[in-house]
């Protein structure tokens, strides 16, 4: 008898270079650094295997790279807040975690939503609607392991989290520190009981 | 005896209007909407007083329209701050200032200083510094209010006010409401402390 056949690798191949490079051009820079031309230039991909994978445009490439750098943010989220066993704990595993994603960027990348989300004219309504989506599925993943009993209190403290978390990006890229966010991280922690 | 003539009331001339429309422009979609051509729409300057007025082009009229745009939010801040008599007070204060503005922005527009520092590549070097100048100038007015004895206790907790801020105007604009601003101040006022 033969072996059944494994199933092949992941390949990244030229969807997967531009999903990546849109996400790394969007962490610098927010929707204006991410054009079609950066884009190409930065993925090395050929211009017509933008337009085949990506009809839509840079409407379509932004939205799936948004989703696409959401669910892997909420992914690393679960993993430092299950990290702990006890809330002061995971909440500062979750600042350390963004502290380090901002040292690995060299502090000139930060969160991709929140660059977005700074970008906007008041005409882009689509791209907000995919921001606000990826920031309520990371509010859903860090209430869940809040201890507050009520269910307003964890929604309303991950709101707290997930805000001095954009913002301790900003004053991390603007100082290339990560103080800002690990001091957010333990004042955070000081805050955090089960009440 | 004639009465010693008042002072002539400060004109809002081009310079002036130049400067406003970066404002304006910087706090809705940081510096990669605040190009010249953009300024001088929004303005109604003609294109020669721009050149005459700012002769070191894009880079002066962006870290002028930034210094003066920190100064008036530092303005605001110890207007706000000085309205209450006690921390948790002051600290909703701050934070509803910073809602309100929100919200008179119909949710497009938030901090320069936040777009900018999310909108630098990493040859941006001077205009990086000079928003650092100003987050460190709002550090100092909001230390100075807090109650905590240890200095370095105070200079920590204003850079968690500060982040709060910058990333509630991110999830403000994202899910178009104040909630995040207000809620990060109640917070915040709990933690406030005189130890």
């Amino acid at each position: 008898m033969t072996p059944p056949k494994a199933p092949a690798a992941p390949q990244s191949g030229p969807r997967d270079q531009i999903l990546e490079s849109t996400i790394h051009l969007m962490r610098q820079s927010g929707l204006s650094g991410a054009g079609i031309n950066q884009i190409l230039a930065h993925s090395g991909a050929p211009k017509g295997s933008m337009y085949y994978y990506f009809p839509g445009g840079k409407q379509q490439i932004t939205s799936e790279a948004l989703t696409l750098y959401g669910r892997r943010i909420a992914d690393a989220f679960e993993t430092a807040l299950s990290s702990k066993n006890e809330p002061a704990g995971m909440i500062r595993a979750l600042f350390r975690l963004i502290a380090d994603r901002l040292e690995q960027g060299t502090f000139d990348q930060s969160c991709a939503a929140g660059a977005v989300v700074l970008d906007l004219g008041p005409e882009v309504g689509d791209i907000r609607n995919v921001v606000a989506d990826v920031l309520a599925s990371w509010r859903t993943v860090i209430a869940r392991h809040l201890p507050m009993r009520s269910r307003d209190k964890r929604e309303s403290f991950a709101g707290l989290v997930i805000s001095a978390i954009e913002g301790g990006y900003i004053l991390g890229r603007a100082e290339r520190s990560t103080a800002p966010l690990l001091e957010a991280g333990a004042w955070l922690a000081l805050l955090v009981k089960n009440d």
